[in-house]
């Protein structure tokens, strides 16, 4: 039988969603407690990765296991109250076999928070970057809107990755004003690269800074290269919203 | 000379604004902060005391001091330097002997966070009291009309509470729709009295899951009685937004 389970975390601690060989992974801590629930061998396939310390409302994974899972409410309540406080199962339901939590995925939303303040804001610090130098926000925006659509994104994605295929469509690009100082930067798209959102954030406050005019995105694109785009910010930040199937 | 001074904390760790027997309070460490920064004996008056877990984005308090300072940037950075991550000083500007940081306070704006979920989601769980059974937002907002106005708060305000005039005049109470699950309240008047905006949430909550009609807040605010309103909600999603002057 096949599952799929939604699962919300916060990301501070661990080394990231998937199993590595040093530090503790969401997916790693996952497997392990739904192995004991079930008392099968349960193995974990999520929608992507996230970075060490980037966190999750909404992740979609999937697990197949022998048994029929009568009760779903029952297994999510007993895996949580087993899970540490950081990690949560929204749900868990039945899914045909032809379900994959990351083949199936049709798109992802990710937001960025980051808030302006010369000075460190102890709240906005738990979960935004701090700018601490001017941008120009307005450019920041025009920015946003030249990466929507199909683009190659070979220079918005770091030295690591895997992917033979760079060529992404985004959705959606824009900055939303959360409150004074906060604001949050929101993509959505059909896939995204190794830490192209942090790429695409960190070249967006090149914009905001003057350092890259927002009409030199398009080049940056073209030239398929990650020494034009600005640098990688840190995961804090960065939260997956959403997978849609 | 007079300085008044903006902070902003994160009260997780404190046992509230205030100086107590027990635990580490923010006016205390910004006393010790100050008093070797300026090398002489300071005292913070705040403009009014958050309680154990509440924070502030921006809280004003005022000292006075012995000698003129010239740079007052130079000051609030090396303080920054010195102080927890958890508590910054955002400005220190030079104030007429008139001002008082509680006694000049015109109004203050206070924010609560809430989410609406059957299961914990860790990333709000960090600064928002969560909601897991169902509520009427609809019937809440009509409750928070209710508020606006010149009440006598007495049966919003804890026992502990040494204020003579309950009588309170507050401008503005409504509840946004910050995200899918995620709420905040926001509320400002011209003072607030002890636990006043927790019990508050925790009557709106109450109206939203039927316990009390919205119709019979008046009712609630005529009785004067603490018993007749809601409980106090935990401090972890309180936040003391602006005081304004």
């Amino acid at each position: 039988m096949k599952y799929k389970i939604c699962i919300s975390y916060n990301g501070g601690r661990y080394s990231g969603f998937q199993s590595q060989k040093n530090g503790e992974s969401i997916q790693g801590v996952l497997e392990t407690t739904l192995s004991r629930v079930l008392v099968e061998n349960i193995k974990i396939y999520g929608s992507g990765r996230t970075d060490a310390g980037v966190s999750a409302l909404e992740q979609v994974c999937h697990f197949e296991c022998c048994q029929t899972i009568d009760n779903c409410i029952k297994v999510r309540n007993y895996a949580n109250s087993i899970l540490p406080r950081d990690i949560r199962i929204l749900s868990i339901e039945s899914v045909d076999e032809q379900f994959h939590a990351r083949f199936s995925a049709k798109s992802k939303m990710y937001e960025y928070y980051f808030y302006l303040s010369k000075v460190a804001i102890p709240v906005y610090d738990n979960f935004a970057l701090q700018i601490d130098y001017d941008v120009n926000i307005d450019n920041m925006c025009k920015a946003c809107e030249i990466f929507v659509g199909k683009h190659d994104f070979t220079s918005f994605c770091a030295s690591g990755s895997s992917a033979d295929n760079k060529i992404r469509v985004i959705d959606n690009a824009q900055i939303l004003q959360v409150d004074d100082r906060l604001y949050k930067f929101v993509i959505s798209g059909n896939g995204f690269l190794y830490n192209m959102v942090r790429i695409i954030v960190g070249t967006l406050i090149d914009v905001g800074r003057g350092k890259i005019n927002y009409k030199d995105i398009n080049e940056i694109l073209l030239a398929k290269d990650r020494q034009k785009a600005g640098k990688t910010v840190e995961g804090k930040g960065l939260y997956l919203k959403k997978v849609i199937y």
